[in-house]
């Protein structure tokens, strides 16, 4: 009955943000947010219950997780083995194929592969909902790394109303996701952090008010395949979630959250150069310094030719995605 | 009874800024502001009347100025002569001992001292009220570069009540402004631009509601001589105006207005790590890349140190400043 089980799933980038939570320990947002799944970046997990084991083991990237990364995972599977009915600790082993501070959120993927790893070692057959509304209550937005493509997070009011959905399927749209990194230091300040601080700001209010309006116009861009006017709308939505960080009120520490570096902000006016001369690329940035890049498929030698010549030690640093499918099983045995 | 006026003005540095114009005409802001006078800064205007002139001659730094400048230079000496109840036209001469795009507003110390040197060389005794005013309605800083030192510009609502006074002397605080120029390119948006895009910001309102109560605590801190409070707040006041330009609807030529480049933004992390270090230094930045820098006198030479040590070529590039006086006549005849 006791299986070893290993899935996989991809990071994904919200092109909608997840900026504040409503519920804080049940990780329910304050808005909902749209994404995709990040194809040339993974997680893959493996997990195995035993009756001998005195306690969850968990290891990280092939060394021991250090404790609060171990006693987050410990409480997620409490999660789990509270579904199954069952009480057996696991060992599980867990590996990411990308940098841990690329600007690509290692926690959405991690707790997508490690619910749908551990709850199929358990012998639970979740649906793709059960399993997006389990991955939120490890990391709020794993849950849109459950479906495939691009998907949205409906922010819910409660825990079952709170889950990620198909919007489109991977294939729909042949875009191309360049992740930029030029940072690899770990950011001062956690999206946990930040999402705590958000409402801080004194422009939170007005963000949460345009929020339904942005998501739609994201959303039938994306129906419609309309790259000018999803990428437009993309990219002032990362800014107005950065104008929310930045203007948070952080005490005396600093004057707001500051996640852009000098390169953040060379690569937003270039963006707005490449656009300029005739190069359709926007940009998108999470909790952290670096970018991500947006073009269709038909632009990316171009643009990566543009960012070869402006970042010439940042080419074997860039990581290329395509929009990928949900989290999935690699092997049961 | 024409004489030959040469007036003087430095320009000033908003500590609770201008944006956004409730009567574009007359220049009355949405809002109230605060700033200081700086000191290493000024521009000195020479103004004539003469019967004989066929139009208006202005001359920009030792060369003929551009049309566009002409023109608005000879709308200012229109208002002049109505006051006046004069006709004749003027040969005015104004030069600037600053670099035109050190992110220092030329146009508050043109407008403050051509609407002084003009008003005096047709005989005229303005108040200092009345010189605020016709120097708001050439360029609504201007107002605040005619009172000593620390000055607030009441937004008022109309031309009689919108001009600035004197909240605290020059000698009040012994503070020195950094300004620190790493970019001499002309910005690609104006401020006038900037105005007008304010309020297409969906935080803007949000900016207005709580901007009595920046300007409160900015003023206090001020007059309290609290450094820490004054720089935080001020600090937070110049991001929250960047905010609202970043998100404002510019169409679909960019995704916001970027007066910020990579500098800009290194400089931004810098302060804060400078802080945390223990060198009490704050910043604020207008509409363009440059930054400015707070401190008390006894930290001047720290914060050169360290200037010099982040941006080596930049040594000769900054303009120190401790707050000064208004508007002055330097000469009649």
């Amino acid at each position: 009955m006791n299986r070893i089980v290993t899935a996989a799933a991809h990071p994904n980038l919200a092109v909608v943000k997840y900026w504040g939570k409503a519920d804080p320990r049940l990780n329910i947002p304050t808005n909902s947010s749209l994404s995709v799944n990040l194809g040339s970046a993974r997680t893959t997990t493996t997990v195995s219950f035993s009756p001998d084991l005195e306690q969850d083991v968990v290891r990280l990237n092939g060394a021991a997780a250090d404790d609060r990364t171990a006693e987050r995972v410990a409480r997620h599977l409490d999660r789990v083995r509270r579904l199954a009915g069952r009480t057996e600790r696991a060992l599980v082993d867990s590996t990411n194929d990308f940098p841990a501070a690329a600007g690509i959120a290692s926690s959405a993927s991690a707790f997508a592969a490690l619910s749908l790893a551990a709850s199929r070692a358990l012998g639970l057959r979740l649906s793709e909902r059960e399993l997006s509304i389990l991955a939120r209550q490890g990391s709020g937005s794993a849950c849109r790394s459950i479906p495939d493509g691009f998907v949205r997070w409906e922010a819910g009011q409660d825990d079952a109303s709170s889950y990620a959905y198909q919007v489109a399927p991977p294939e729909h749209w042949d875009l191309r996701i360049t992740t930029v990194i030029f940072s690899d230091q770990p950011k001062e300040v956690s999206s946990s952090d930040g999402h705590a601080l958000a409402q801080t700001s004194p422009f939170f209010g007005a963000r949460l008010a345009g929020l339904p309006r942005t998501l739609e116009t994201v959303q039938a861009a994306l129906l419609a395949r309309d790259f000018p006017r999803f990428g437009l709308a993309l990219e002032r939505e990362a800014v107005n979630m950065h104008a929310i960080a930045m203007t948070a009120d952080v005490g005396a520490a600093a004057s707001g959250l500051y996640y852009w570096q000098a390169t953040t902000m060379q690569l937003i006016q270039q963006v707005q150069a490449w656009r300029r001369a005739g190069l359709p690329v926007y940009f998108t940035i999470d909790a952290g310094p670096n970018v991500h890049l947006f073009c269709e498929a038909a632009q990316q030698a171009a643009l990566e030719a543009e960012l070869a010549r402006l970042l010439p030690d940042m080419r074997a640093r860039a990581i290329v995605s395509a929009p990928a499918r949900g989290a999935w099983v690699m092997s049961e045995a």
